[in-house]
């Protein structure tokens, strides 16, 4: 495969990358960026990664160059040198490694969720979350704790932000995703037999008091409100995490982490 | 109290303000700054205050002009109003809301920790953490999660670093801290007949067959590296958590929480 190398900052295949660096690009494009050596790496084992550019100049380790050429080697993506000038306007890091890549944002349908049938199906739902860094973070922690699926409702930030994706430390590219409304989320769970179970400050049931072999979705709110008024109507159960001291939240990541774990200790036989 | 209105950036106070920012310049002085509504709000609640710094062009809600006219009105913190040219030089936050208080710090000693005597010792040891952010996540869980105290192993940014009382979320001025070495910390606990509980991905044990409702202390390790060497001959017994997905870590706060979330199910007789 020919490999072109971009030297102008204005060349037009740039400004089309520059564009994918805001929600309303990313969305007309249907396109969105892969950064960093970990995270592209990650991206081409999981994912179809269309073009991956690259500038030398910025690699911070021989496993970047190795990574190219192994890209190179394969020939089924293809590959774009950029000039340091170039690069640096298409990367979205500050202490940015070389490589980008671009692929296809996908649908995100509940009815592409794959559950596995020999197993009591986990679900996380997620609830009006704010900060793209806290959306990644709840992808790692769904990944670590074996949920089946992470499953957004009223986001905020899209998932394809930048910051999701590295947040999530890989975990982008292996949970499965998807955005729907609360209605239909919950229609979902009811069709699958699935619970859905409300992480809330006044709850009577403490977690560990609650059925978690069950087929169960966690539904946790956002750090600043809480679970949204509309999801109130569709819980099956409400559950609380005992807390103690000043604080009146716990971060919502260790929250959903916490229930995760529950859930787990309960199905691994845990007494 | 006679209020001062200090309109140079050049002015000596604004001057030692600024070197706050940096832990030298902190440590030197032995003070640190408080930044925002909310942590200051705390702050004076919990511990002595000596300063505190306003600029009304900053404020961001009436809460803060309330805040200052109580403080005031109470007589007993000096306050000082900057102008927004000083008072931007002595700000560590983008988007600060034009409070900033200044306090001692205080000494971090093993010795200092108040246990209970009515309840089984429950502390929370974090090896080698790197990030300010983490240290502060990690006292947020602390608090939240009935930890009688977080103490510090081979610390790397100092724990009055803002970013660490910002992530703390008022935590930070709850929760008993210290600072020490593992022998010092391994040997204090013997002392207080607590256990060292290493976290560890390669242990036998599931966290949930440990025993935590005895005194235990859960000793962490930083995200990279896990725990340091230093602690693995001063360790009782290594639980893991169980993991899964492709991620080979789970964020060291995560890591911590649910640690202590098992300790708060054992203790409150939770099946």
């Amino acid at each position: 495969m020919s490999e072109e190398f971009i030297q102008s900052r204005q060349n037009p295949r740039v400004k089309a990358l520059q564009k994918l660096q805001d929600r309303a690009g990313r969305r007309k494009l249907g396109l969105f960026a892969i950064e960093g050596l970990r995270e592209l790496s990650r991206a081409v084992e999981t994912i179809e990664v269309d073009e991956i550019y690259f500038c030398p100049e910025f690699f911070k380790s021989e496993g970047h160059s190795a990574f190219v050429d192994k890209i190179r080697a394969e020939g089924r993506i293809e590959l774009c040198r950029l000039s340091e000038g170039a690069f640096e306007k298409v990367s979205n890091r500050e202490g940015c490694d070389g490589l980008l890549g671009v692929a296809k944002q996908w649908g995100g349908q509940l009815a592409d969720i794959a559950l596995d049938e020999a197993k009591n199906a986990l679900i996380l739902v997620a609830d009006g979350i704010e900060k793209p860094g806290n959306l990644g973070a709840l992808m790692r922690s769904a990944d670590a704790l074996g949920a089946d699926a992470l499953v957004i409702t009223n986001p905020v930030s899209d998932i394809f932000n930048p910051a999701v994706i590295r947040a999530s430390q890989g975990a982008f590219f292996s949970v499965q995703t998807a955005v729907s409304t609360p209605a239909e989320v919950s229609y979902w769970l009811k069709q699958h037999n699935i619970s859905a179970y409300g992480a809330h400050l006044g709850a009577q049931k403490f977690l560990w008091q609650a059925d978690l072999k069950s087929p169960v979705a966690i539904v946790m709110g956002c750090e600043k409100d809480g679970l949204g008024e509309d999801w109130s109507l569709l819980l099956d159960q409400r559950i609380k995490i005992p807390m103690s001291g000043m604080s009146d939240s716990m971060n919502v990541n260790v929250a959903a982490a916490v229930c995760l774990y529950e859930a787990l200790r309960q199905r691994r036989g845990g007494a």
